[in-house]
């Protein structure tokens, strides 16, 4: 792919119509209008309670190096026929906006703005697709990660899925996001070495089949390799694998620093069982039982109840791919526009699901932290001229069920966001890897346990303040006018 | 991520065990033994009947260029603790190897090879990973697209789905392939670009919501756009949007191509019979209603059976993420392997799972084809050395029920693999993405329609040689033997 287009940018990393709409703005004379969009999903994903932002290293990434190369314009002329005047301009348009956004690791949820683009309109449009591409799928496998260490709990948790996951940016940063949520390790030699993730691995059944042997097999592993955890499933567990690295292990002794035995198939829960008996039985208590094969949440929390003694787990396709969903809904929406006078107007998109109608206007989130237990009381979005933190007592009401309400002291109103990009420039500095991993985990104290149970968790509360509450339901109200004003000509 | 190391390499694009086994070869002098792998999988897909091979240009690019850069080499050396000696070696290595592989469009079927790798056994070994990567979600995709377009019908697909998709390559690689089952345009103008794939798109809510009308939008954009297709459903579909886009369209007359509309939300059944009905009525009978909104061969097949108008259809999540099933799992096996005398040994993989059992030895994939109807009577795998296309009446038996077998006489026997990479050499030029997809819909034409139903095909006979599954019965029981003979000692 690198051979056919040397200078490939990811400006054409957008739907075709974005480019249709830049254009339209540019001929308009629209095209530099402020712009404020924001970046948000609509529903939690897995039924989680809470869901993990991830993707901002690259999205600043992206946004910093934004422009279209001299094979993307000439693309869009010669195939796609767009005329030399509007491709003059595009040639020399960068990234000039303003970017506010919550950090990585942060704990997000639904319909709160995670990122908030004010730009031109041009460039804030042309922007939407590469931003939703990167968060929806970063933010997901952190939250999957999350997820499945939360069931875990303090036993180690590796990546392993490359070969499952859907081409290789996933597997590279889906590795990097699953590390935020809380795993420990991956099998990605060049995630761990891109992002200083501590790699793991020992060796396959091809190494067994490849010496025939077990016992051939695990010495000459053992004679090149201090740390050996062997992997005993190739042919018969219990009667060949577990017995011929009990054996070796016994007669290399000190030669190698014995670490365990992997299990990749078969019932885990029994031979796991088994396996710590015949380790323990033949002295070797400190050795570890590693686990893979098709395990997630589910399975895990399944194990656990049949008592399997498992001290590491290996997850693969169903975190790599997030099996169960897939996709994360997260859409990038106007919510306030300059107008010919050049005053800032709130915009709204109206649909027939409800759950759909977007909520206008440039606005901030809060969380509202209880100053006495420390815990969050939940998210109050607010219109960007309002400060809860200046008020004694906070009302929070239910967006849909507005009678649902409770009134809130003795608290802190924390800002989620920061400015990220000023003017084009970044001026954020992405933390190390492992700083954001120790941000995700220490910030889920916010929560009380009952948020963060993996079957049916509470609802937290994402609540719009009054003001911001009164103004929805006026831009619907003036949409409703319009409509019928055209309905009546 | 390209900042970090300027010399990022994919030979590091692996599983951590797969160096480690190959030190330990490496060490053992074992890693020039020749090896054979291949590459299949167990399942087809969806419950598909068939699946569509894709990722070959990609697997032949990455095998072509495979080397440790310097920062790998680096990377090994002082995060993993590798040892010089074997470094030394590692930085010299490339693939060396002979690869055989089926076509980019081939019908493909569960538990017979797709690649073969045969190539020295360190090489065979580290390559594993990444060509799993990027056959199992490419052959993943095109299936997934060949199954929508098979319920579609002669309408267009377009593939709309990159702010879904898994991060980057997932929406590159993913439209290549949905392209190559069938579909016939993407919004990704990247992916277009690089793959010289039919673009499309025309504008989105957000447009109208920053002229705030639609009259003023679609003016706006027909201005600057001759061909017109314009998003209805942003206010109000048919209160709204479509009379206006029909006020509009007479406006403008012959200064615009008015295309059609498209809905993105809503009752799809109903709004695109009302729809066609007021198109109809103000005389555009040739526009089409174009429809998206989390489309897959379920709801089409719904939206169809209601009578929903539909003149093309654009899908996105649910197609680049396969989200009903979103990994395949093609797996990757040593089937034979060099000894220490010279000769080639057979190898085997046994599990607990009887389907998980490989089947041993270095063979061939041969379709065997109907004379009278060139219908395909099903696949038939045979070890390297025999020749069905010599033999005048086949014995076809299944796999598993072994009792269930067939007599075929007047047949061609098609070996489905061509040798792509000879000695590291790639010798295999790669069509044009449109040869490939014509070769792709094509080949559906060797299959019954049973076999193409979305529910419930029938299943596709692929079945062993007498001397293929001799040969694997001999070695289940060497294994058993040499289990036994272990735990006599």
């Amino acid at each position: 792919m690198e051979t056919r287009y040397a200078d490939d940018s990811l400006a054409l990393h957008t739907d075709l119509y974005q480019i249709n709409m830049a254009e339209t703005y540019w001929a308009d004379g629209m095209h530099e209008r402020k712009a404020v969009f924001e970046l948000f999903f609509r529903k939690l994903p897995f039924g989680n309670g809470y869901a993990t932002f991830a993707g901002l290293e690259r999205v600043l990434d992206y946004l910093k190096n934004f422009h279209f190369s001299e094979s993307d314009i000439a693309y869009l002329r010669d195939e796609l026929g767009y005329r030399e005047d509007f491709l003059d301009y595009l040639k020399q348009v960068r990234f000039t906006g303003d970017v506010y956004s919550v950090v990585e690791g942060e704990l997000v949820f639904q319909n709160e703005p995670l990122i908030r683009v004010e730009a031109p309109l041009l460039e804030a449009q042309l922007v939407e697709t590469a931003l939703l591409n990167i968060v929806n799928y970063q933010t997901l496998i952190a939250t999957k990660a999350s997820r499945i260490k939360q069931v875990v709990g303090t036993e180690r948790v590796m990546e392993f899925g490359t070969r499952r996951a859907q081409e290789m940016d996933a597997a590279i940063w889906g590795t990097r996001a699953a590390y935020i949520g809380g795993l420990e390790a991956t099998s990605n030699t060049r995630a761990a070495k891109l992002f200083g993730i501590p790699a793991a691995g020992t060796h396959a059944h091809s190494m067994i089949q490849a010496y025939k042997d077990e016992y051939e097999a695990f010495h000459a592993y053992a004679k090149r390799h201090r740390e050996c955890v062997f992997l005993v499933d190739t042919y018969d567990t219990l009667k060949s694998g577990l017995p011929i690295a009990i054996q070796v292990a016994k007669e290399l002794g000190d030669k190698i620093n014995f670490r365990g035995i992997r299990l990749d198939s078969g019932d885990i829960a029994f031979l796991s069982k088994e396996a710590r008996k015949m380790l323990d039985d033949a002295g070797f208590h400190d050795t570890e039982v590693v686990v893979s094969n098709d395990l997630d949440e589910y399975t895990i929390l399944n194990l656990k109840a049949q008592g399997a003694r498992v001290d590491a787990w290996g997850i693969g396709t169903k975190l790599i791919t997030a099996y169960d969903q897939p996709a994360l809904g997260a859409v990038y929406k106007l919510v306030s526009i300059e107008n010919s006078a050049g005053e800032m107007e709130d915009t709204i998109k109206i649909s027939g699901n409800a759950e759909k109608v977007t909520t206008p206007g440039l606005k901030n989130v809060y969380r509202i932290i209880d100053r006495e237990n420390g815990k969050s009381e939940g998210d109050y979005i607010t219109l960007h001229d309002e400060d809860p933190a200046s008020e004694e007592r906070l009302k929070m009401f239910h967006p849909v069920h507005t009678f649902v309400s409770k009134f809130i002291t003795n608290f802190d109103a924390v800002n989620i966001h920061q400015q990220v990009i000023e003017s084009g420039e970044v001026v954020y500095k992405n933390p190390s890897l492992q700083e954001i991993q120790q941000y995700a985990i220490g910030t889920l104290n916010l929560l009380w346990d009952e948020y963060k149970r993996s079957l049916n968790p509470e609802e937290y509360p994402v609540d719009l303040s009054e003001k911001c509450w009164n103004n929805k339901m006026r831009n619907i109200q003036e949409v409703r006018e319009s409509v019928q004003e055209f309905m009546n000509k």
